[in-house]
């Protein structure tokens, strides 16, 4: 049944004759995962669809359209709406791109021609390069439904997805968005697998090797489940949301930008796929590798370090992970011409002392100031992965690049390198300090064995983190740490004292988030 | 993190001390899928929250709890929701079973352990039985969110699903659910694996083989997606919600039944699979084999007889699937005692005339009355069926039931059992007949030479079957019968003249769905 259905809406006769017409209203519901249209039970759109769980529909107005799950409101619903009215979740609000009132056709979506290849990959058959660019066009277009996104997930998490397979993905993700073009033959980047709070590497990284003529057009992503992305954190600042046209002016200028790359739209299917993903925890190395590689390549980068933490709490949990994924990496780059260095690492405890937008923006210009508090760890990660780049891109001899990044710090050109990249991308900015803290004590004395990622991300995010720029989390001590009883161990920030009071409800539940050997 | 973590309401500061607390409301959304929750985004619960897509939230309320997925809502929405309310869903609403205003705990929900061997199969590794167990515990708790479903038929679809895994998937149905137990130790049951509308022999073979002795204690499906399901044309005659008491009263008193399975909760993990497998269109031979079985084992079910019904538009398409998705059913069946016999059968074509509720009750009793315009078809594939069960109950001699069953059938046996068996589940009713109809009639002349049995179906189901029990199609024509322009094709029956316009719209532009050679 290739053939769309129209579903006309035979309220009224004159409305039959031009098919079914619906009036949109915008209902103010986030759904998130996918585009809900909520229709009145008793419409004859309904009543004829009412029964199909998970029934899919479409709309169109002026060209566009929209492909979204069904929800069924009853008459006596607390969500108003009349018999010939769509109500449009948020997502699918942004999606139809319409105005209030506006009348919408309303239709049975064509059924999703490439979810045939999903099918067939989980029946056993390797996916084509020409079967996954047809599945990612979808994907980007809106037409997986998040169950249909869900399979093509497993699919590809199965160990049969091979290499061919990785780069046939990546390449599709790469084509699915905008592709940047610079015109230095030689275009670096970094990345960071994550998992690791406060890891903002990135902007000490950046200004350190573009203050030494590196160019590095850096895009970052903005928290998905942690409490802080690098573009959230640089977000504190200067602006980072920037089109390719500022962006371009900024690394002209500059030789450098720290911007948020949802804005230029590069590999638009990962953000999709990763909000199925994330709650699957589905997360293969295929897909993990599409990911991070569809991005750089769509970026225009020829190299890339990659930080790839690894700890009982980060997301690589063991070495042999580490060095499996590491290869894949390396592999997949080379099919696109890019250039990948893995730099495994530490990735036991937070970097670092803040955790948080503001708080870690803090720790990074302590770094780049040469304060003496700043923290030590998160600068010495930065040199080494800097001075690797700087090894890379042929500014300095081998196993002389942290010496090099060490002398751009110290010397303050990276401070103000930042300083100017920020004043380019619409001004530096000051990061506030919430209002509301509330330290937390060790409930006995002994040394620090242990730090959770995972829960102190989430007594951040708890406190505000990161909607709240300057909510989060201020770590006192590290692994190996001695703490006295009574020692502050750790400082939640939060600007409303609702929320204080909430991520310490949490808190006080987990007292062994910083565990304490008892001497 | 298998800790769970409680998410507090921190509005008032009476409320926090003993958790977060938040009062329910029901907002009348249905949502079929999943369970929705509906917050402020502007609560605390979300300002912790919102930014995680499909986040699930566990409610609980006097021991009872519900695991559902979040939707946030902002503070104008046209829902109207207060911080300290959760709105709930249809589905969440039944599933938790509070009253409006009822004060419930609100936290995140464990990890749903099970999940990760759903991950291990999709990474390679075999599902142990013990694994299948624990997922369809979770899934019939509700404890899968719809894309978690998605992943979980996935990797149940996969060619390496071997005959052990669907055996233990089978059996882990089975026991998720209710299982009847008869004293009689053979406990005849026949299926129909569907897609053919119209085909609705229950109501036939049931009462001639109890009329004959055999005891055949029927449980059947209410429609899904079809414009009928035979639970929903026997109820057009007698009530069919019956429990296990009252069912196994009728079956003591009349040998037989046809009851609705919903409601002695039958391998209810199918229910909820079936809800996401058919958007996907992923079920899989080893998923219909463990659906089908799964049912007829937890029926009681000593034997069955299974209608195997083969065409373009019907579930089988091939003879080749029709033959190695026989051999599981035998092999899987042979694994819990249950001898299966596959019936393959002509499904190119609607049996009989009637499709929607009451039109097909209409064909069975002309077929059970000797009616002379009783549909052929329908009464011979019955006669068929029947015969088949006679002989393997050894009430006939092999090639010989049909001929017994035809007996009963002619001398009014079957008939008056069916009567029999209508007054003992709650007394016999005469299907009304729908107020508004409308013949669609031959453009050309010619032959019919295909018939779409899917089309067919939608238009019966646009017309209102099966919510409204007289809506649906009346068939004039069947494959290979000639016809003149202007003959009638098919009738089709509403009982509101909104509705009949709605279906006859689709119709109009599906002019093939009777297919007529040209002279």
């Amino acid at each position: 049944m290739a053939i769309p259905d129209p579903l006309p809406n035979a309220q009224s006769p004159q409305a039959r004759g031009n098919g079914c017409r619906l009036r949109i209203h915008r209902v103010g519901i986030d759904t998130y995962q996918e585009p809900i249209v909520y229709l009145r039970a008793d419409s004859h759109v309904c009543r004829a669809e009412g029964f199909d769980a998970l029934s899919r529909v479409e709309l169109r107005l002026d060209g566009r359209h929209l492909v979204a799950t069904l929800n069924v409101v009853h008459a006596a619903s607390a969500l108003p709406l009349a018999l010939d009215q769509a109500g449009l979740s948020e997502a699918a609000w942004r999606s139809l791109g319409g105005s209030e009132g506006d009348s919408v056709g309303i239709m049975h979506p064509a059924p999703v021609e490439s979810f045939s290849h999903v099918r067939a990959k989980i029946f056993g058959h390797a996916f084509t390069a020409t079967a996954l660019r047809a599945i990612i066009e979808d994907v980007v277009a809106g037409h997986y439904s998040a169950i249909e996104t869900a399979a093509f997930i497993a699919a590809c998490a199965s160990e049969r997805f091979d290499l061919d397979e990785t780069i046939a993905l990546t390449r599709a993700m790469v084509e699915a968005g905008s592709q940047l073009r610079w015109e230095s033959h030689t275009v670096m980047d970094k990345h960071c697998v994550g998992g690791i709070p406060g890891n903002r590497t990135t902007l000490i990284v950046v200004p350190i090797v573009a203050a030494l003529g590196v160019m590095i057009p850096k895009t970052s992503s903005r928290a998905i489940t942690s409490p802080s992305g690098s573009a959230d954190t640089m977000e504190t600042l200067a602006p980072v949301a920037l089109d390719e046209t500022r962006m371009r002016r900024v690394v002209e200028r500059e030789g450098g930008c720290i911007v948020w790359g949802g804005a230029v739209n590069l590999s638009p299917a990962d953000d999709i796929l990763i909000r199925v993903e994330r709650p699957l925890d589905l997360d293969s190395d295929a897909q993990l590798v599409a990911s991070v590689i569809s991005k750089k390549v769509a970026a225009g980068s020829t190299h890339v370090v990659i930080d790839l933490p690894t700890g009982a709490t980060a997301k690589v949990r063991t070495a042999e992970a580490a060095t499996a994924l590491s290869a894949r990496l390396v592999e997949v780059g080379r099919a696109f011409d890019l250039v990948v260095e893995v730099m495994p690492s530490d990735g036991s405890q937070p970097i670092g002392r803040g955790i948080g937008p503001a708080l870690e923006a803090r720790d990074v210009v302590a770094v780049l100031r040469n304060a003496a508090d700043a923290p030590r760890d998160l600068r010495e990660r930065s040199l080494r992965i800097a001075g690797r780049i700087l090894e890379i891109a042929g500014i300095a001899a081998p196993g002389a690049g942290a010496s090099l990044a060490r002398t751009a710090l110290d010397d303050g050109r990276a401070w103000h390198k930042l300083q100017a990249i920020a004043e380019a991308q619409g001004g530096l900015r000051t990061p506030c300090v919430a209002r509301y803290r509330h330290e937390v004590t060790a409930a006995h004395g002994g040394v620090v064995f242990g730090i959770d990622n995972r829960r102190l991300s989430r007594i951040a995010k708890l406190a505000g983190a990161p909607a709240t720029q300057t909510a989060g989390i201020d770590l006192h001590v590290r692994v190996s740490s001695p703490v006295a009883p009574g020692e502050p161990l750790y400082t939640i920030h939060a600007d409303a004292p609702g929320e204080l009071a909430y991520a310490l409800e949490y808190a006080r539940r987990q007292a062994d988030v910083i565990a304490i050997d008892r001497p």
